[in-house]
């Protein structure tokens, strides 16, 4: 992968830079939505170009089981497949397998069963939330899947520490997680191709010496970039900004450096500053479903804003003054909004996610600018 | 209302129209989307435009209740409320309470209670599904609920008779719509405006005598629409064809003639042979919703396909070739449709909708070139 510093910050880690894939050059810092099963979640491909979005997300996990990677390469792969015209990531599974796989319905019983997600140093064993079949993940099957996916960068399989977890525990896990990344990269090399990247990523959970030596390790294997995992899990932002001034200054200049599943505009801001180059979270669409949104006037500090309070409900206020979302360039208000969140309307869900996707995008987009011309 | 016949039809009672509103001139025969609770599920305004819609519907017993017809009104009206720059069509709320209103939730026992739905000559009293609470809808209340909304035309309240009803039962209601009728009418000559226009409704179940006598009553009062009510409710094609043939030539040809919640296709190319004028229904984006689009080759015939079936999975193909929607025009091919509707993911309904409503758009489109050079 051709990564490209075009401007280093003097006085922190960040950085202005840019990447190429097989579908577009993309510009850092970069904020990707997350287009779970093929669909970022009631929005279009074409909202979300507009919106200035060059690269999204896809879940593997979610991908694999349906409608499966096999169909998705047979449909020419995944960009084409949701009719995507920009770039795409594809996560490795694991953090769903973590999450989402802990648990299955019964059909015949329907009853909740528990998954028993079975860690071995081969891969990890679990049942599909969808129909409780049975499935093996190993390092080298999810790049296989990711290869059918056809994702222009792909992830490694980690474990996901939970959290909390004794030092002892994060231990012994980091060090599974780095012997799935060496059996990753020797796949890859064997088994890669130049049109997809392959980034490894980073645990060591809460523990300082725990996370540089994870960084150092994932650094020295040949990936394209780094990504830093299992700071999204419950940790907290105190410890997720630890995460970042501890490994920021060891993570390889010369790459990119993810951070995944996080998140809100302030973490996105600190990452910057750590050097983080890229960002992905769930947040801002899922947040916009149930009513919440993000304003600002400065572009420093946020608030969220829950548009079920009780004094929405006439508010004929657009959602953010001088807002270039196009919910708030088209007049939508405050009150009708509401509305819509109150019965639940998709097309409400719609107007919100739009805006925060729109807000976060535009918070990188000032960044770069403002990295460009020293003021970051 | 200026209602001008722009060419009559020789073979049949169809024919190109139109009419003036405060929100623009609407061309018949014509299909309005349901905007329910102030949206078409999913849908933009924006999207509805680009279609060609001019005119949609929204439903009182769901805005009155939610968020309220004094809220709309502080609001500036229901268009400018839901951003819509077209003309709207209120119903009475009359067909919500008789289905809609039927139960109602126990907020306390969370139990299903009955609502007790209680007709009187003064009106009809129900409790909403939403809390319980109770009220009562008059032909008097219902005008002023909908004068408060702003719609552009407005529908007058009825008695929704059940299906299958004997013909006493039926002859019984009907006269109870016709007081209401009425009374709305003599309502309307004392409080009415001349922003907004005001429609009767034609009862009469499926007997032949009634609904010629229905006919001629409500033409007879000074409405300035008249429209079909009772003929979505369980009755069948066959009967809904009959009472189309039954009242056609009886409806005065100086006023638009509506045939409430109908329909498919095919029942919109009956009701234009019969003289109707104005259709609306849920059903295309229900339809869409669960995963079934309309299709045709020919404009006369339509087949129903539901892409939930397993042929579709890796169907290459776009959902109608040669279709001018953008869910078409885009690209997006069945397979990834269908995907999405099993994952139940917003983005499929909004494809799927797109389709069916711009089908629809396009059928009325087509009829009402025909009709105008003589090929209808």
């Amino acid at each position: 992968m051709k990564f490209k510093i075009l401007k280093q910050s003097k006085k922190s880690l960040a950085r202005l830079a840019e990447f190429e894939t097989a579908h577009g050059k993309i510009q850092t810092p970069v904020f990707m939505p997350c287009a779970t099963v093929g669909a970022v979640k009631g929005i279009s491909p074409e909202e979300l170009k507009a919106i200035g979005f060059k690269i999204i997300l896809g879940n593997t996990y979610h991908l694999y089981l349906r409608p499966g990677e096999k169909l998705i390469k047979k449909m020419g792969g995944l960009q084409k497949f949701i009719n995507w015209p920009g770039a795409m990531l594809t996560d490795s599974g694991g953090f769903q397998v973590f999450s989402l796989g802990k648990n299955y319905i019964d059909y015949e019983t329907k009853e909740i069963k528990d998954s028993l997600v079975k860690v071995t140093n081969r891969g990890v064993w679990f049942k599909s939330h969808l129909d409780g079949s049975k499935h093996l993940f190993t390092p080298e099957k999810v790049i296989d899947i990711q290869k059918d996916l056809g994702s222009d960068i792909l992830m490694v399989l980690d474990e996901c520490t939970e959290h909390p977890a004794t030092y002892d525990r994060a231990k012994k896990s980091m060090e599974l997680t780095h012997e799935w990344a060496k059996r990753a990269s020797d796949y890859w090399k064997k088994n890669g191709n130049k049109k997809q990247s392959i980034f490894g990523i980073v645990q060591g959970s809460t523990f300082k010496d725990l996370r540089e030596k994870s960084a150092e390790y994932i650094s020295s294997l040949s990936f394209d970039g780094i990504a830093v995992g299992g700071v999204s899990v419950g940790e907290g932002k105190e410890n997720m900004y630890n995460v970042m001034k501890w490994i920021g200054p060891i993570l390889p200049k010369e790459k990119p450096h993810y951070l995944m599943g996080i998140g809100e505009p302030e973490d996105i801001l600190e990452g910057v500053k750590n050097g983080i180059d890229m960002f992905d979270c769930v947040l801002p669409t899922r947040l916009a479903r149930h009513g919440t949104i993000w304003t600002t006037t400065n572009w420093k500090t946020f608030k969220k804003i829950d548009l079920r309070k009780s004094l929405f409900r006439n508010d004929k206020k657009i959602l953010m003054p001088g807002c270039g979302c196009s919910t708030c360039k088209a007049g939508f208000t405050r009150a009708y909004i509401s509305h819509l969140i109150r019965e639940k309307e998709m097309f409400g869900m719609r107007l919100t996610s739009i805006h925060n996707l729109w807000l976060l995008n535009h918070l990188v987009e000032k960044i770069r600018e403002d990295i460009s011309s020293d003021r970051y």
